[in-house]
Protein backbone atom coordinates (compact mmCIF):
# COMPACT_ATOMS: atom_id res chain seq x y z
CA UNK A 1 0.00 0.00 0.00
CA UNK A 2 1.41 3.48 -0.94
CA UNK A 3 1.91 5.68 1.98
CA UNK A 4 1.51 9.48 1.79
CA UNK A 5 2.62 12.23 3.82
CA UNK A 6 -0.27 14.88 4.88
CA UNK A 7 1.02 18.25 6.42
CA UNK A 8 -1.43 19.96 8.41
CA UNK A 9 -0.95 23.88 9.14
CA UNK A 10 -3.36 24.24 12.40
CA UNK A 11 -7.57 23.80 12.01
CA UNK A 12 -9.04 26.12 10.49
CA UNK A 13 -9.50 27.98 7.28
CA UNK A 14 -8.52 31.74 8.86
CA UNK A 15 -5.45 30.87 10.49
CA UNK A 16 -4.84 27.17 9.47
CA UNK A 17 -5.46 23.95 7.77
CA UNK A 18 -8.99 24.48 5.89
CA UNK A 19 -11.15 21.76 7.62
CA UNK A 20 -12.69 20.54 4.47
CA UNK A 21 -10.12 20.43 2.67
CA UNK A 22 -7.81 18.06 4.92
CA UNK A 23 -10.67 15.66 5.29
CA UNK A 24 -11.79 15.33 1.79
CA UNK A 25 -7.46 14.78 1.17
CA UNK A 26 -7.58 12.25 3.46
CA UNK A 27 -11.11 10.55 2.44
CA UNK A 28 -9.53 10.89 -1.05
CA UNK A 29 -6.15 8.96 0.08
CA UNK A 30 -7.75 6.09 1.59
CA UNK A 31 -10.81 5.71 -1.52
CA UNK A 32 -8.13 5.12 -3.87
CA UNK A 33 -6.03 2.38 -1.50
CA UNK A 34 -2.92 4.70 -0.13
CA UNK A 35 -2.87 5.12 3.98
CA UNK A 36 -1.39 8.13 5.11
CA UNK A 37 0.43 10.01 8.09
CA UNK A 38 -0.40 13.58 9.36
CA UNK A 39 2.40 16.01 9.98
CA UNK A 40 2.09 19.28 11.34
CA UNK A 41 5.23 22.04 12.56
CA UNK A 42 5.77 21.64 16.41
CA UNK A 43 5.35 25.49 17.19
CA UNK A 44 3.12 28.54 18.03
CA UNK A 45 0.74 29.05 15.14
CA UNK A 46 1.02 33.21 13.50
CA UNK A 47 -2.24 34.10 15.23
CA UNK A 48 -5.94 32.74 16.34
CA UNK A 49 -8.72 34.20 14.34
CA UNK A 50 -12.10 33.97 15.70
CA UNK A 51 -13.93 32.16 13.08
CA UNK A 52 -17.41 33.15 13.86
CA UNK A 53 -16.32 37.11 13.49
CA UNK A 54 -13.22 36.69 11.33
CA UNK A 55 -11.36 39.51 13.77
CA UNK A 56 -8.27 38.60 15.58
CA UNK A 57 -8.26 37.03 19.07
CA UNK A 58 -5.13 38.46 20.82
CA UNK A 59 -6.00 36.79 24.16
CA UNK A 60 -4.90 33.42 23.39
CA UNK A 61 -2.28 31.29 21.61
CA UNK A 62 -2.30 27.93 20.01
CA UNK A 63 0.09 25.86 18.57
CA UNK A 64 0.37 24.61 15.16
CA UNK A 65 0.87 20.89 15.51
CA UNK A 66 -2.10 20.06 19.00
CA UNK A 67 -4.91 22.23 16.68
CA UNK A 68 -3.88 20.45 13.46
CA UNK A 69 -4.56 16.91 15.66
CA UNK A 70 -8.49 17.99 16.13
CA UNK A 71 -8.07 17.26 12.16
CA UNK A 72 -5.88 14.08 12.43
CA UNK A 73 -7.66 12.59 15.53
CA UNK A 74 -4.43 12.78 17.53
CA UNK A 75 -2.74 10.59 14.91
CA UNK A 76 0.17 13.52 13.80
CA UNK A 77 3.61 14.04 14.45
CA UNK A 78 5.81 16.89 14.02
CA UNK A 79 7.22 17.62 11.00
CA UNK A 80 10.68 17.55 11.80
CA UNK A 81 10.24 13.59 12.21
CA UNK A 82 8.98 13.41 8.83
CA UNK A 83 10.95 11.01 7.17
CA UNK A 84 10.64 11.02 3.24
CA UNK A 85 12.03 7.71 2.66
CA UNK A 86 9.20 6.20 4.46
CA UNK A 87 6.34 8.13 1.91
CA UNK A 88 5.37 7.46 -2.06
CA UNK A 89 3.98 11.03 -1.95
CA UNK A 90 3.57 14.19 -0.29
CA UNK A 91 -0.14 16.55 0.27
CA UNK A 92 -0.92 19.66 1.43
CA UNK A 93 -3.73 20.69 1.70
CA UNK A 94 -4.60 24.87 1.68
CA UNK A 95 -6.43 26.96 4.15
CA UNK A 96 -4.92 30.31 5.41
CA UNK A 97 -2.17 28.07 8.07
CA UNK A 98 -0.63 26.87 4.55
CA UNK A 99 0.83 31.05 3.95
CA UNK A 100 0.97 31.88 7.63
CA UNK A 101 2.24 28.66 9.40
CA UNK A 102 4.16 26.88 6.98
CA UNK A 103 5.51 29.70 5.24
CA UNK A 104 5.07 33.48 5.53
CA UNK A 105 3.35 34.19 2.19
CA UNK A 106 0.16 35.52 3.91
CA UNK A 107 1.91 38.49 5.18
CA UNK A 108 5.20 38.89 3.19
CA UNK A 109 4.43 37.77 -0.51
CA UNK A 110 6.92 37.48 -2.76
CA UNK A 111 9.27 37.70 0.35
CA UNK A 112 7.77 34.50 1.31
CA UNK A 113 10.09 32.85 3.90
CA UNK A 114 9.20 28.82 4.01
CA UNK A 115 9.15 27.41 8.08
CA UNK A 116 12.78 25.73 8.02
CA UNK A 117 11.54 21.79 9.04
CA UNK A 118 8.96 21.95 6.16
CA UNK A 119 11.31 23.47 4.13
CA UNK A 120 13.88 20.08 4.61
CA UNK A 121 10.65 17.93 3.81
CA UNK A 122 9.02 19.43 1.16
CA UNK A 123 12.36 19.89 -0.76
CA UNK A 124 13.02 16.24 -0.10
CA UNK A 125 10.14 15.08 -1.73
CA UNK A 126 10.88 17.87 -4.49
CA UNK A 127 14.75 16.47 -5.08
CA UNK A 128 13.54 12.84 -4.68
CA UNK A 129 10.79 13.46 -7.71
CA UNK A 130 8.21 12.13 -5.50
CA UNK A 131 4.72 13.48 -6.33
CA UNK A 132 3.15 15.90 -4.54
CA UNK A 133 -0.13 17.51 -4.52
CA UNK A 134 -0.87 21.25 -2.91
CA UNK A 135 -4.31 22.48 -2.81
CA UNK A 136 -5.77 25.82 -2.41
CA UNK A 137 -2.98 28.86 -1.10
CA UNK A 138 -0.92 25.83 -0.65
CA UNK A 139 1.00 26.20 -4.03
CA UNK A 140 2.39 29.35 -2.46
CA UNK A 141 4.20 27.68 -0.73
CA UNK A 142 5.07 25.32 -3.25
CA UNK A 143 6.35 27.98 -5.17
CA UNK A 144 9.17 28.62 -2.82
CA UNK A 145 10.05 24.56 -2.59
CA UNK A 146 10.05 24.37 -6.31
CA UNK A 147 11.01 27.64 -7.99
CA UNK A 148 12.44 27.23 -11.47
CA UNK A 149 8.91 28.32 -13.28
CA UNK A 150 7.27 25.47 -11.86
CA UNK A 151 3.33 25.16 -13.09
CA UNK A 152 1.19 25.28 -10.62
CA UNK A 153 -2.42 27.16 -9.95
CA UNK A 154 -4.14 28.72 -6.85
CA UNK A 155 -7.42 29.59 -9.11
CA UNK A 156 -7.71 33.00 -11.43
CA UNK A 157 -6.47 35.64 -8.33
CA UNK A 158 -4.37 37.73 -10.05
CA UNK A 159 -2.69 39.41 -7.29
CA UNK A 160 -1.83 36.23 -5.60
CA UNK A 161 -0.90 34.86 -8.80
CA UNK A 162 1.54 37.51 -9.04
CA UNK A 163 3.27 37.44 -5.74
CA UNK A 164 3.24 33.28 -6.72
CA UNK A 165 5.57 34.42 -9.75
CA UNK A 166 7.64 36.53 -8.29
CA UNK A 167 8.98 33.87 -5.80
CA UNK A 168 10.10 31.80 -9.20
CA UNK A 169 7.29 29.37 -9.85
CA UNK A 170 4.75 30.04 -13.25
CA UNK A 171 0.93 30.34 -12.30
CA UNK A 172 -1.50 29.26 -14.89
CA UNK A 173 -5.36 29.83 -14.53
CA UNK A 174 -7.35 26.79 -13.73
CA UNK A 175 -11.24 26.02 -13.19
CA UNK A 176 -12.41 25.43 -9.22
CA UNK A 177 -12.65 21.09 -10.51
CA UNK A 178 -9.82 20.99 -12.38
CA UNK A 179 -5.62 20.29 -12.13
CA UNK A 180 -2.75 21.67 -12.96
CA UNK A 181 0.50 19.09 -13.49
CA UNK A 182 3.85 20.19 -13.56
CA UNK A 183 5.32 16.31 -15.28
CA UNK A 184 8.70 17.46 -14.47
CA UNK A 185 8.48 18.51 -10.66
CA UNK A 186 5.59 15.90 -10.25
CA UNK A 187 3.30 18.79 -8.72
CA UNK A 188 -0.18 18.98 -8.92
CA UNK A 189 -2.31 21.64 -7.71
CA UNK A 190 -6.09 22.73 -7.36
CA UNK A 191 -8.01 25.64 -6.57
CA UNK A 192 -9.82 24.06 -3.94
CA UNK A 193 -11.96 26.80 -2.04
CA UNK A 194 -9.46 29.79 -3.43
CA UNK A 195 -12.34 29.38 -5.56
CA UNK A 196 -14.95 26.72 -4.65
CA UNK A 197 -18.52 27.97 -3.31
CA UNK A 198 -18.89 24.85 -1.89
CA UNK A 199 -17.90 21.58 -0.85
CA UNK A 200 -18.77 19.79 -3.66
CA UNK A 201 -16.54 21.83 -6.05
CA UNK A 202 -13.80 21.35 -3.79
CA UNK A 203 -14.69 17.62 -3.42
CA UNK A 204 -14.40 17.26 -7.03
CA UNK A 205 -10.88 19.37 -6.91
CA UNK A 206 -9.22 17.33 -4.14
CA UNK A 207 -10.11 14.37 -4.94
CA UNK A 208 -8.72 14.63 -8.81
CA UNK A 209 -5.39 16.12 -7.05
CA UNK A 210 -5.18 12.87 -5.02
CA UNK A 211 -6.03 10.65 -7.38
CA UNK A 212 -3.41 12.09 -10.21
CA UNK A 213 -0.82 12.23 -7.27
CA UNK A 214 -1.03 8.57 -6.78
CA UNK A 215 -1.17 7.57 -10.11
CA UNK A 216 2.46 9.35 -10.32
CA UNK A 217 3.87 7.42 -7.17
CA UNK B 1 -34.23 21.89 -2.77
CA UNK B 2 -34.33 20.23 0.38
CA UNK B 3 -33.09 22.06 4.01
CA UNK B 4 -31.23 20.29 6.38
CA UNK B 5 -30.34 21.94 9.74
CA UNK B 6 -26.84 20.51 11.33
CA UNK B 7 -26.14 20.64 15.14
CA UNK B 8 -22.06 20.98 15.41
CA UNK B 9 -20.91 20.84 19.24
CA UNK B 10 -17.54 22.19 18.99
CA UNK B 11 -14.28 21.30 16.58
CA UNK B 12 -12.58 18.20 17.71
CA UNK B 13 -13.39 14.49 18.89
CA UNK B 14 -12.41 14.95 22.20
CA UNK B 15 -13.85 17.86 23.10
CA UNK B 16 -16.49 18.90 20.07
CA UNK B 17 -17.83 17.33 17.13
CA UNK B 18 -15.62 14.76 15.79
CA UNK B 19 -14.38 16.79 12.40
CA UNK B 20 -14.85 13.69 9.64
CA UNK B 21 -17.85 12.86 10.90
CA UNK B 22 -18.87 16.84 10.04
CA UNK B 23 -17.09 17.23 7.04
CA UNK B 24 -18.21 13.88 5.90
CA UNK B 25 -22.06 14.44 6.94
CA UNK B 26 -21.97 17.84 4.84
CA UNK B 27 -20.41 16.67 1.51
CA UNK B 28 -22.56 13.83 2.27
CA UNK B 29 -25.74 16.17 2.07
CA UNK B 30 -24.92 18.36 -0.82
CA UNK B 31 -23.90 15.05 -2.93
CA UNK B 32 -27.62 13.54 -2.95
CA UNK B 33 -28.92 17.18 -3.47
CA UNK B 34 -30.08 18.90 -0.36
CA UNK B 35 -28.66 22.10 1.27
CA UNK B 36 -27.55 22.82 4.60
CA UNK B 37 -27.23 25.13 7.73
CA UNK B 38 -24.78 25.30 10.32
CA UNK B 39 -25.62 25.44 13.99
CA UNK B 40 -24.35 25.05 17.77
CA UNK B 41 -24.80 26.33 21.38
CA UNK B 42 -23.35 29.81 21.90
CA UNK B 43 -21.90 28.83 25.18
CA UNK B 44 -18.76 27.89 26.58
CA UNK B 45 -17.87 24.12 26.25
CA UNK B 46 -17.48 21.31 28.88
CA UNK B 47 -13.30 21.91 28.66
CA UNK B 48 -10.77 21.55 26.35
CA UNK B 49 -8.89 18.69 25.52
CA UNK B 50 -4.97 18.45 23.79
CA UNK B 51 -5.99 16.96 20.74
CA UNK B 52 -2.03 15.83 20.76
CA UNK B 53 -1.81 14.40 24.41
CA UNK B 54 -5.75 14.16 25.57
CA UNK B 55 -5.03 15.52 28.69
CA UNK B 56 -7.30 18.42 29.51
CA UNK B 57 -6.04 21.73 29.38
CA UNK B 58 -7.04 23.89 32.42
CA UNK B 59 -5.29 27.29 31.21
CA UNK B 60 -8.46 27.83 28.41
CA UNK B 61 -11.51 28.08 27.74
CA UNK B 62 -13.59 27.71 24.12
CA UNK B 63 -16.91 28.50 22.90
CA UNK B 64 -19.03 25.95 20.94
CA UNK B 65 -20.65 28.06 18.83
CA UNK B 66 -17.43 29.96 18.08
CA UNK B 67 -15.14 27.01 17.31
CA UNK B 68 -17.64 24.61 15.58
CA UNK B 69 -17.58 28.07 12.90
CA UNK B 70 -14.08 26.35 12.46
CA UNK B 71 -15.83 23.26 10.57
CA UNK B 72 -18.69 25.35 8.66
CA UNK B 73 -15.84 28.13 7.80
CA UNK B 74 -17.46 30.98 9.47
CA UNK B 75 -21.16 30.40 7.43
CA UNK B 76 -22.68 29.19 11.08
CA UNK B 77 -25.83 30.41 13.83
CA UNK B 78 -26.44 30.02 17.56
CA UNK B 79 -28.79 27.02 18.04
CA UNK B 80 -31.35 29.12 19.62
CA UNK B 81 -32.26 30.94 15.74
CA UNK B 82 -32.83 27.44 14.68
CA UNK B 83 -36.07 27.72 12.77
CA UNK B 84 -37.38 24.35 12.47
CA UNK B 85 -40.18 25.03 10.01
CA UNK B 86 -37.27 26.62 7.43
CA UNK B 87 -36.12 22.37 7.61
CA UNK B 88 -36.77 19.25 6.11
CA UNK B 89 -34.38 17.50 7.90
CA UNK B 90 -31.78 17.37 10.96
CA UNK B 91 -27.95 16.22 11.14
CA UNK B 92 -25.81 15.79 14.28
CA UNK B 93 -22.34 14.32 14.23
CA UNK B 94 -20.76 12.82 16.59
CA UNK B 95 -17.41 13.38 18.59
CA UNK B 96 -17.50 14.15 22.49
CA UNK B 97 -18.88 17.06 22.03
CA UNK B 98 -21.95 16.05 21.62
CA UNK B 99 -21.72 14.03 24.83
CA UNK B 100 -20.28 17.33 26.70
CA UNK B 101 -21.97 20.17 25.41
CA UNK B 102 -24.94 19.21 23.19
CA UNK B 103 -25.85 17.38 26.65
CA UNK B 104 -24.13 15.76 29.68
CA UNK B 105 -24.22 12.16 28.97
CA UNK B 106 -20.65 11.84 29.24
CA UNK B 107 -20.58 13.08 32.85
CA UNK B 108 -23.96 11.90 33.73
CA UNK B 109 -25.29 9.02 31.85
CA UNK B 110 -28.55 7.64 32.88
CA UNK B 111 -29.11 11.06 34.38
CA UNK B 112 -27.87 13.31 31.12
CA UNK B 113 -29.57 16.71 30.69
CA UNK B 114 -29.47 18.02 27.36
CA UNK B 115 -28.55 21.99 26.75
CA UNK B 116 -32.02 24.09 26.30
CA UNK B 117 -31.66 25.39 23.15
CA UNK B 118 -30.72 21.96 21.84
CA UNK B 119 -33.39 20.59 23.50
CA UNK B 120 -36.21 22.83 21.87
CA UNK B 121 -35.14 22.91 18.17
CA UNK B 122 -34.08 18.67 18.53
CA UNK B 123 -37.68 18.03 19.42
CA UNK B 124 -39.55 20.18 17.24
CA UNK B 125 -37.93 17.82 14.64
CA UNK B 126 -39.35 14.74 16.73
CA UNK B 127 -42.59 16.05 16.92
CA UNK B 128 -43.56 17.34 13.63
CA UNK B 129 -41.75 13.89 12.29
CA UNK B 130 -39.70 15.20 10.22
CA UNK B 131 -36.21 13.03 9.85
CA UNK B 132 -33.69 13.01 12.03
CA UNK B 133 -29.86 11.07 11.51
CA UNK B 134 -27.54 11.35 14.53
CA UNK B 135 -24.18 9.70 14.38
CA UNK B 136 -21.53 8.11 16.84
CA UNK B 137 -22.16 9.09 20.36
CA UNK B 138 -24.88 11.28 19.53
CA UNK B 139 -27.25 8.78 19.96
CA UNK B 140 -27.27 9.73 23.39
CA UNK B 141 -28.76 12.43 23.32
CA UNK B 142 -31.54 11.55 20.43
CA UNK B 143 -32.41 8.95 23.71
CA UNK B 144 -32.85 12.11 26.03
CA UNK B 145 -34.85 13.76 22.90
CA UNK B 146 -37.00 10.89 21.84
CA UNK B 147 -37.14 8.56 24.73
CA UNK B 148 -40.41 5.98 24.50
CA UNK B 149 -38.19 3.19 23.55
CA UNK B 150 -37.21 4.66 20.02
CA UNK B 151 -34.41 2.06 18.51
CA UNK B 152 -31.24 3.71 18.16
CA UNK B 153 -27.48 2.67 17.86
CA UNK B 154 -24.08 3.88 18.89
CA UNK B 155 -22.42 0.58 17.69
CA UNK B 156 -21.51 -2.46 20.66
CA UNK B 157 -20.40 -0.74 23.55
CA UNK B 158 -22.43 -2.70 25.75
CA UNK B 159 -21.77 0.11 28.98
CA UNK B 160 -23.12 2.83 26.46
CA UNK B 161 -25.85 0.79 25.57
CA UNK B 162 -27.33 0.35 29.11
CA UNK B 163 -26.21 4.27 29.90
CA UNK B 164 -28.71 4.79 26.92
CA UNK B 165 -31.14 2.22 27.38
CA UNK B 166 -31.46 3.89 31.44
CA UNK B 167 -32.55 7.09 28.96
CA UNK B 168 -35.85 4.91 27.43
CA UNK B 169 -34.44 4.33 24.34
CA UNK B 170 -33.87 0.79 23.01
CA UNK B 171 -30.16 0.11 21.79
CA UNK B 172 -29.79 -2.50 18.87
CA UNK B 173 -26.45 -3.07 17.81
CA UNK B 174 -24.98 -2.25 14.59
CA UNK B 175 -21.89 -2.86 12.64
CA UNK B 176 -19.99 0.36 11.72
CA UNK B 177 -20.77 0.87 7.85
CA UNK B 178 -24.59 0.14 8.57
CA UNK B 179 -27.90 2.16 10.25
CA UNK B 180 -30.51 1.69 12.40
CA UNK B 181 -33.69 3.16 11.14
CA UNK B 182 -36.76 3.71 13.48
CA UNK B 183 -39.38 4.16 10.92
CA UNK B 184 -42.36 5.72 13.48
CA UNK B 185 -40.16 8.10 15.26
CA UNK B 186 -38.10 9.01 11.61
CA UNK B 187 -35.21 8.88 13.18
CA UNK B 188 -31.23 7.29 11.65
CA UNK B 189 -28.73 6.31 13.72
CA UNK B 190 -25.17 4.97 13.13
CA UNK B 191 -21.90 4.00 14.61
CA UNK B 192 -19.49 5.72 13.01
CA UNK B 193 -16.19 6.38 15.02
CA UNK B 194 -17.90 4.70 17.74
CA UNK B 195 -16.76 1.81 15.88
CA UNK B 196 -15.11 2.93 12.89
CA UNK B 197 -11.19 2.20 12.19
CA UNK B 198 -10.78 4.68 9.40
CA UNK B 199 -12.39 7.64 7.77
CA UNK B 200 -13.50 5.16 4.95
CA UNK B 201 -15.81 3.14 7.63
CA UNK B 202 -16.98 6.24 9.11
CA UNK B 203 -17.85 7.43 5.14
CA UNK B 204 -20.10 4.48 4.66
CA UNK B 205 -22.33 4.66 7.60
CA UNK B 206 -22.61 8.59 7.73
CA UNK B 207 -23.07 8.52 3.61
CA UNK B 208 -25.68 5.93 4.26
CA UNK B 209 -27.37 7.40 7.38
CA UNK B 210 -27.40 11.05 5.41
CA UNK B 211 -29.21 9.50 1.81
CA UNK B 212 -31.56 7.61 4.11
CA UNK B 213 -32.87 10.72 6.21
CA UNK B 214 -33.42 12.80 3.16
CA UNK B 215 -35.15 9.67 1.64
CA UNK B 216 -37.33 10.33 4.38
CA UNK B 217 -37.70 14.42 3.84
Amino acid sequence: MKKVAVILSGCGVFDGAEVHEAVLSLLAIRQHGAAYQCFAPDKVQLHVIDHLTGNEDNSQSRNVLVESARIARGEIKPVSELNVEEFDALIVPGGFGAAKNLCTFANDGADSKVDEDVAVACKKFADSKKPAGYACIAPALAASIYGNQVKLTIGTDEATAEGINALGAKHVNCPVEEIIIDSDAKLVTTPAYMLAQDILEAHKGINKMVQTVLGMA
